[in-house]
């Protein structure tokens, strides 16, 4: 391995175990990345602990050559990167989840935070200042201290993040997410093999269009269509008997009506946006999004939350226990996430396709340069190229990217500006307000919160 | 004169007797515009004919030369044309009143046309299927007849129609308004001598900001702030108890809320728009703009409508009552607008400076290119040139002009596109909202209307 550079990652937010144990896993099954240093970096040491036991007996069961370090020093961490990862997630589940009940009290169901396009209950916008301060302090720590790294933003809110980070920071960013894989569940659920399928999904991230869909080359939407017509009612009425998996939305009546009302398939955590019509009470996610209301309903997201629990507790016990090998949790070859390649693309000069999210520039028409868009990019060691030239339909622009543009220039204006009419206005603007005194009434109350002393300050 | 070249000016929609005939006023004290062709177009004889008695009584009274033509035929009117003025409106005040009650029945106040920062009520942008396709045909009658001509675009929505036409034919077109004249009342109100004041106010039209007021040339914005701690209270009593003019808001509780929040001063009729803070009801209305609720209120509106009936009702009288000379009805010299300096400039070579709305090229700062702004510009013979390098603080940006970008972008993409989901979501972002049912009902009702049959196939 002697002619591969000695390259430094570093991942910021490790403690996320679940996310970091797949990283592990990656890098391990990635010879070409064999030698280098890899920091993993958390506030939360009983995290990294765990993380440290998985990782480390991991490795020897693999038998692989890298240099892991765990450091709650982020400097130490970011210093002298090829390239920074940041997971980091501000606070617990319990903090937004406060900000939620205080939300509902006042009449806003599933919080504040929830706007349309963006109903996902962890993609923290409005009510995300600590996070979306914690993701430009890390950005700036790159800046400063490996200034010619890239940095991979995994964190969300990635469409506000990246945008953000890209206007005011010297930084290389480039944001990751797994959800454009919803088209393999298109592909399968419509009986076609996803090796033989291809697709292109635009848009912003979460908010991603399928505007192409092949099988083997030929036009793939007709068989869309086919299914909807003849397969959907069929296929529903065994789902809603079935669900378990409030993800498990791809195929849904939210996703087909989309569909049938702006003229493309949405993909992946597309179908869990919209209008509030798929969203305005429990009963109606359950008609859009099945018996669990999907992954953003109060039953979905308990789910979820009680899932993520006992997974962390199902690695940490490979992770102490000699008689459960930790290979036994994982997949034979690399998980699909697209990190640890774009990483060899990068550093390898190995060019490959990837789903990033950068700068709009000229990539897709009629959406503003300076925004941060998902889109297929080439990638090699000279950087990102992303595809120019795409298109989305208007009615496309201007019923869904716009509304949610607006959504994200606000958020990004009131975390650099501050100031309470921000936030005021942003409920203004929201269809669950009946009154002015009730989204002053609410914010007050929302960052009356312990630990919102700060972000008080900052929307006085 | 003989200098001049002989010009052809038409006036579309010229039965806006009261527009009309204050446009004829100007024209007979220009005398550099003598010997010109003007053609008055409307549909309506009976209001036409009014014009005609009005101005050649007028014309003779002044002792003028110009050829005033009369006419029911749009295209002869354009042919040929070196400007063609648009001040048509599409039906009548009750046409567009029968759309607002059957929006309040199913619980759209004032009706589903009116959103954030734009509450005017003859500001048709969503429900002005007519009045867009009316105008886009002058335009294209322009492109058609007259290739070279300038379009003046008077007629309303300024902003959504100059930027429609501006990016769908190739006429060079300019949208005129009077409302930045706002800044005189601002100076009036806070004792100062309009003459001596210097003002910037940019923006969108009906949505600018005033981003320079001095007096003798030094800042006064800090006399604004004195008169709103020390006087403005005692104005409001007073102008509480004597308000008749709904259109007397310049200096309304609106007014300097709005510039508390936003941290600008709006002018003009941007002090109609706003949030549904201001608007929610007609007590709400009646707090922040006086007691006739302002000019978008059911008392307001009534009232303006009244006034108009009644000028003209005297305009008529005038145009036929031998005792009654045209002149005792209007100011001794030139109105205030700017239609017919702004010709003079254009045909004549006559440098001057003019509030016009243009596509923002690089105008305003964080702005689209290809949205028609409203900005202070430089117009001479070679055409309109606007100031650039032009900002409006974050904030407003953010919170005012991003929202309303995205209903005028709503409301373009409708017209063009067709469909009924422009016209569901239209109001799925609405606060009014309760349930896409409330909007599915309310629009199948306002498309049934009488008249609206076409309208309904474009959005069927």
């Amino acid at each position: 391995m002697s002619r591969v550079p000695k390259i430094k990652i570093s991942v910021i937010g490790a403690g996320s175990v679940a996310w970091s144990s797949k990283l592990v896993h990656d890098l391990l099954h990635t010879p070409s990345l064999y030698g280098s240093d890899v920091y993993f970096m958390d506030i939360n040491e009983e995290r990294l602990r765990i993380l440290r036991g998985l990782a480390e007996k991991y490795k020897s069961e693999v038998g692989a050559e890298y240099n892991f370090f765990y450091t709650t020093d982020r400097k130490e961490a970011v210093r002298d990167s090829d390239v920074v990862i940041n997971t980091a997630m501000y606070g617990g589940h319990r903090y937004y989840e406060l900000m939620r009940e205080v939300s509902e009290k006042h009449g806003y169901y599933r919080g504040v935070n929830s706007v349309e396009w963006n109903m996902v209950s962890d993609y923290h916008t409005i009510w995300g200042y600590y996070q979306w301060k914690l993701a430009m302090d890390i950005a700036r720590d790159v800046e400063e201290l490996a200034p010619g790294a890239w940095l991979i933003q995994m964190a969300n809110p990635v469409f506000e993040l990246t945008t953000l980070i890209s206007r005011e920071t010297r930084v290389k960013v480039v944001g990751l997410c797994h959800g454009h894989l919803g088209y393999k569940e298109i592909a399968q659920t419509i009986g076609l093999d996803p090796a033989r399928v291809g697709f292109e999904a635009i848009g912003f991230n979460h908010v991603i269009w399928l505007t192409k869909f092949t099988y083997d080359g030929e036009d793939a939407y007709p068989l869309i269509d086919r299914w909807v017509e003849e397969k959907a009612e069929q296929y529903w009425s065994q789902w809603r008997m079935r669900q378990v998996n409030p993800f498990d939305i791809q195929m849904s009546p939210a996703a087909v009506d989309m569909y049938r009302r702006y003229g493309l398939f949405p993909v992946g955590d597309t179908v869990r946006g919209g209008t509030w019509k798929y969203h305005s009470s429990l009963k109606t996610k359950q008609y859009w999004y099945g018996p669990t209301g999907g992954p953003d309903s109060e039953i979905g997201w308990a789910l979820y939350t009680a899932h993520q629990e006992y997974w962390l507790a199902t690695l940490a016990q490979a992770a102490s226990d000699p008689r459960i090998p930790v290979s036994s949790l994982f997949p034979q070859t690399r998980t699909e996430e697209s990190v640890v390649p774009l990483i060899e693309s990068l550093m390898l000069d190995k060019p490959g396709e990837y789903q990033v999210n950068v700068l709009n520039g000229n990539a897709i028409e009629g959406i503003p340069s300076n925004v941060a868009v998902e889109v297929p990019a080439r990638v090699d060691a000279r950087g990102i190229h992303p595809k120019t030239g795409l298109r989305l339909p208007r009615k496309i622009l201007s019923l869904v990217m716009q509304p949610r543009l607006l959504r994200a220039e606000m958020a990004i204006a009131a975390f650099l500006e501050g100031g309470r009419q921000f936030l005021i206005d942003w409920l203004m603007l929201d269809p669950r307000t009946r009154s002015e005194e009730q989204a002053e009434k609410v914010w007050e109350e929302i960052l009356s919160l312990p630990g919102n002393e700060e972000m008080k300050r900052h929307y006085s």
